[in-house]
């Protein structure tokens, strides 16, 4: 039995991704030490003394129980770590029976999934684009515009996040990188599958 | 156990509400006859060989079962039949633990919600409202605009609709209608409670 909840309303500003009257998770490159490719860029940007904000999240939460949905957007700043993208941490969800689905509302982006078993995925996510994230597929999304990367995601509130799965020591299959000023999807040298 | 799936991508027109490659659902005042007060209004327009469609849905649809979500969008026409607005049949969910989220994306809307117990609210959902029905809420959506209304939403696949509850003859307990060119949300004479 789910715990009983009036309505909500709730507003979202299409354009910057804002939701009144929440607060947004700010995320800075030190929460994602360990996720991007290049540990020495990384280390060098936070020697510098600098910590800048990778991406910024705003939910609405709802009990974790069955039956719920939590809903909210996320902000994707644009830049690059080394040769690699912005990115969000990325997650499998802790409870297999559980999926995901986003909308992107601006912005130039990529969402990388991949399978438990080893498939993997690499989708456009921009203005418009719906994606529908299966039971059983971590997924991470890059930024590879000049501007911000606006999104809209919906799952289940008792789903669960699986970060640790998905830092570079196991990762994902693929990086999304700059070459060349072109955007590369590439193997990851150092990713060991999970299976 | 869920059936297993590849991530899917449709692209969603934010403006005009479609969602490419899918075909939409159309809805006309014949298949809401019942739902609207003024049945008399209904047969005349019926009668004269007129069937409006009063909405259109375009819906991404994954296997009933527990971790799936569907999702899709409604584009809901300006009219009225009577003194009372184009709306969509609303419903409740078959199983109690089951959500859905609303994002109006275009037009002018209210969203009528009501609970098992009986209680009732009324929110506006226009370009940028999020709505949460939490479980045993049904829930119907109004389009009190002169231009169509587009709204997004997401639910678990495995939710199961009850459109019958929210007929006239139990129906909603208010009713959105037009009067001295104003909207008016009104006690609806004939409701009775369901408890």
């Amino acid at each position: 039995m789910q715990t009983s909840l009036r309505p909500k309303h709730i507003w979202l500003d299409l354009g910057k991704g804002l939701l009144s009257p929440l607060a947004s998770t700010k995320r800075t490159l030190k929460d994602l030490d360990g996720f991007f490719v290049d540990a020495q860029a990384t280390e060098n940007i936070l020697k510098s003394g600098q910590d800048p904000i990778i991406y910024e999240v705003y939910e609405s939460l709802q009990p974790q129980e069955d039956g719920h949905l939590n809903f909210g957007t996320t902000i994707l700043h644009p830049g690059k770590i080394g040769k690699e993208f912005y990115m969000t941490k990325g997650h499998f969800h802790m409870k297999e029976a559980s999926s995901e689905v986003y909308l992107g509302l601006r912005g130039e982006g990529l969402i990388l999934l991949q399978s438990s078993t080893g498939n993997s995925e690499c989708l456009r996510m921009s203005q418009g684009d719906l994606i529908y994230v299966p039971p059983r597929w971590g997924h991470r999304t890059v930024n590879v515009g000049a501007e911000e990367l606006v999104f809209f995601f919906t799952y289940q509130a008792d789903a669960g996040h699986d970060y640790e799965s998905l830092k570079k020591e196991q990762g994902f299959s693929k990086l999304v990188i700059e070459e060349h000023g072109r955007v590369n999807v590439v193997d990851n040298p150092r990713f060991m599958t999970r299976i």
